[in-house]
């Protein structure tokens, strides 16, 4: 923590903001300057908040300086974390030099929907498959999915074309049958910050994918992976799927730059959902791609073989077609970055 | 809905979109228009998603026209809701000419705290007070509330000063315990999109006092409002507590246009957040007035007596002193508009 | 400025971004902390751009202390500045314990229409009259203002009613012609950092209205009157008119927390322009209240005699009806505040 | 122009809008729906401002169905626009096949510096240069540009190796010079909606380059080139240069959905300036190859042989190693997409 003093602080005031960190325990180390005084704050282990400084005599502004999040941060493991899932087609890899592929409808609507969209996600050579049982719709009259008639549906997808699943829990009560029938467990936008799912989540024997929420800072976000990793479940899978912004001709705003900084801050893998993140079919392709070439870890792509009649999400949703494109493209970018698809 | 053609679209791409519209069993409109031809759709009760239009030859955008929401509109209910909520101390009322007052901790940190702060709301002539048992935090590391015993301690505020209790839920567990303990239940901005959470509110016997989301739309607002009210509990009071945005010298930006804005589409009482609307205890004073001002039903404030000893939110906390001006201030801009605080 | 390194910044890396700073003749002040060192700069005069120590080995990130405005800090110049207008009806103040008013068309669009409106504010009390003779507009099919003749009508409506003038400059052409029609010179928000406009401004021998950018931080907005005041014009009149948020019930965000956060900073006065903030008449009545009560300097409101009829932005015009009760509450509550409208 | 009424508005009311509509010269065209009358209105050339019947009894709101923009606008001119910049290397083509790469230093500082950087940018097979005489910058302490002395760098450079020169106009004045010694004008983020300036470039004899404002709608945007083109000048490259956002870790959020969006509506080329588009070095490779991937035309990129000593900008500008990889992994992705760099 930085504590910057006004121009014409007065020395009693910089030295009782002196007194007052030390009465916490903590040690001040006052930096004068040539307009202005700052005092550096050493020995906080984050359990004291040091914000109310700021109201203080003579105090502009304090700044944090150490980063709150602990098991996420390169800090503390350097070589990136790869999540492997095990399917009944193969292992699927995210991270390193392996670019992870998912693909399926936004929602399980009934079982011929989602084997007629599972056989061509297979043959695309893809192994994981998602779909949504449980639904979080802005409307509550809305369709809100099928419930664990639908997770049955994905177990029989499983079975029949040895796909792994994906698929969202959005409490406590639908998470003990997502962990019971999916092989991955995907926690949405909307859920980012459900603390109490979160820490659920953590304590779930399978990984987690983690959606970053709609107006989420990367320190947020970072925390709410925290929350997950604070429980023993360390193999966490991040996704960006575009956030809130003016900008008012997509659904969302997908934020590419994250990969970088992610990277830069965490070992964890970060995957991206151009269907969210754009909100319109036409610009699905190029932001896959475009994901891949920053240096994602994987896609989560939104495919449907009917999207006209799609019961949620038809507008986002690419055709099979348009998915065997973009594996084919998305397998070249990944090369040049020396990845592979898988 | 309204479906917007390209200026070049052909006869035979409107025909197609009507037919289309046609086999869903809704009613097309054409317009067609110097440049261009738009569509109009009627008879769509809302089950279906007519977006997926946009993905049509010749079509550039479909655009919705009717609101999704209906107990929340003043469409169905023309007339002010008024919420009362009856204390020991009497009865307190947020709509109409009524102007309703909370206050209180940040968070319960222990019987002596709360009895001390309670102690000066009360004799303000404030009948309601506030203070998290359960705290969603952005680290695991932070103090997440005292859970069960904290909500003892406001048992024991209700019983020696009368006040009535507001606390926020975060998950069905904690919402059981805050039914039986308090008089109205608070939905944070984090799980305003927490359906789960919020249908479990709406077969609450209690108010609910709902928070705006970071990042919430209006019509995102009132939809988690529409997900209570659907579930039979029509006693919402709505709550604007501060938007994200890039603005960056306050916590959050707060939003008071969305008061007129609500004031014009629903029937419920909004009440405002200065606190956490602004994240610094010198700007609570003025953004209460303002809120006032622009017609709010009510204030949330966080008052501590020990801020710089707070274990959450120190910052944003104003002293009891301060609070006693605020109260006198905002009792005059009231009169201003012919209401009265409670 | 403070730099901070990485957990594992080895101590080369540390004396590495120490004598690098050594070079820049700066002084660096490392204090290592229990998890990582962090190391503070000073002597730096402004000139020196310190962020690319960020890209040294070991380095995490580089925090700017110093805030870079000098002019219009209050570090400078602790009380209040108060600009004065004078106009024939009397002079105007803006700051201290006075709230100033301006009102007027959103366009000069005949001499018939800024007369007819120019004697209802008048008649109201008012002695500041807005109307724009150049209009910046996103289309350039629309409307673009009346160029020099709109300045002949506003020195008409001057000579007829007594009012001040405050109009809108758009480059240094119009800035010349501005200057000597105009009692105050309005810098638009669209032109806030154009700074050939600002400086051009600065050396003008009227005072200066400035308006926030759409997307300004507080520092870009008080280094935008910094420019102005740089070249030797101390009469500078902030105001802010809502910024571009993701929220869409408003034309932009009225961000009234700026007041507080400017007062804190700078001693030039603000006000706020109610109708630009909001782009709906019907919430212009509640923001001026609220902007008032927040402790704002004056405000800035388009009125109309005929909104319908208006050639640009009449859907934020109030009747002159309106107006007056407008004007009427927000002189009630600045009383609240102890201050006195003019 | 849509106008949606109330649920329970009055024949009456509809009856009035539609009479208002007539009166106005257009003709309405009411669609009476399951709960909500809406009515379609044609005949708008776009001079009237229907906004204000958003005021009249019983309306909720007005819906705007055409887009402003005319010369812009793929409903004009359906085949992709490709600006060809002839430079003594050759010629350089954004559009089309084609994706056209421009670098060099955020600003020209020295003959020294210029000739450095460019004898790099020249061996890397590009036949742009950029570097800013005039440089708009938040505080009026830095570092405002060389003015004319770097035009003439600039001409040196261009002399010495046969590039072409990309550099940016402030005002009318610099914009008569710029045109003398520049191949391409680029108007700033800051001046997108600068509309004198706009003007006078659209009078210009050489190519545009246009960048989006910080926080400028995809409509606001196209009608800033619409400006230029309405003056003449049909060769405009936009560029997409990031765009202001609650996200903290880059100095701005790099909107890549724009370029698929762009291509939609309208038929002019559009770039991507990575380096402001993220403000870190680190990101500046990852975020060039993705807006290649995501269909850009064309690349803008700061490059600095001594980034720690640069006056400008210095933090997100590569060196020319980093520089020569960037062009080869670009020139990769470009062939994916069946395209060529140049």
């Amino acid at each position: 923590m930085l504590v910057v003093m006004q121009a014409h602080a007065s020395d009693e005031q910089v030295r009782a903001v002196c007194d007052r960190i030390e009465s916490l325990g903590l040690k001040p180390h006052p930096i004068p300057g040539s307009t202005r005084t700052a005092i550096g704050v050493t020995g906080n282990k984050g359990a004291i908040d040091l914000g109310v400084l700021e109201s203080m005599p003579g105090v502009v502004e304090c700044i944090p300086v150490s980063k709150p999040y602990k098991l996420v941060s390169r800090d503390v493991k350097e070589e990136d974390t790869i999540v492997r899932i095990p399917t009944p087609l193969g292992e699927v890899a995210f991270g390193g030099q392996s670019v992870g592929m998912v693909a399926g409808p936004c929602a399980v609507e009934s079982l011929d929907q989602s084997l007629a969209i599972a056989e061509r996600i297979a043959a695309a050579g893809v192994k994981l498959f998602r779909g949504g049982a449980y639904k979080p719709r802005t409307s509550p009259y809305s369709f809100q999915g099928l419930g664990e008639p639908g997770l049955q549906v994905l177990a029989k997808v499983r079975e029949r074309f040895g796909l792994g699943i994906i698929t969202e829990a959005v409490d406590n009560e639908s998470l003990d049958l997502v962990e019971q029938y999916a092989d991955v467990i995907q926690i949405g936008a909307r859920n980012m910050q459900n603390f109490s799912l979160l820490k659920r989540a953590g304590r779930a024997k399978k990984p987690v994918l983690l959606k970053r929420g709609m107006s989420a800072t990367l320190d947020e976000f970072l925390m709410a992976a925290e929350y997950i990793m604070a429980e023993g479940n360390y193999n966490v899978i991040l996704c960006e799927r575009g956030v809130r912004t003016f900008s008012d001709f997509t659904r969302n705003t997908l934020d590419l730059s994250v990969i970088p900084a992610v990277k830069k801050r965490s070992h964890l893998p970060i995957v991206v959902d151009p269907s969210h993140g754009t909100g319109r079919r036409h610009k699905v392709l190029p932001l896959s791609r475009a994901g891949i070439a920053a240096g994602a870890d994987g896609l989560l792509v939104e495919v449907h073989h009917q999207p006209d009649r799609a019961l949620s999400d038809g507008m986002q949703s690419i055709l099979p077609d348009e998915f065997d494109q973009l594996v084919a493209e998305v397998r070249q970018i990944a090369a040049v970055l020396h990845r592979v698809l898988n």
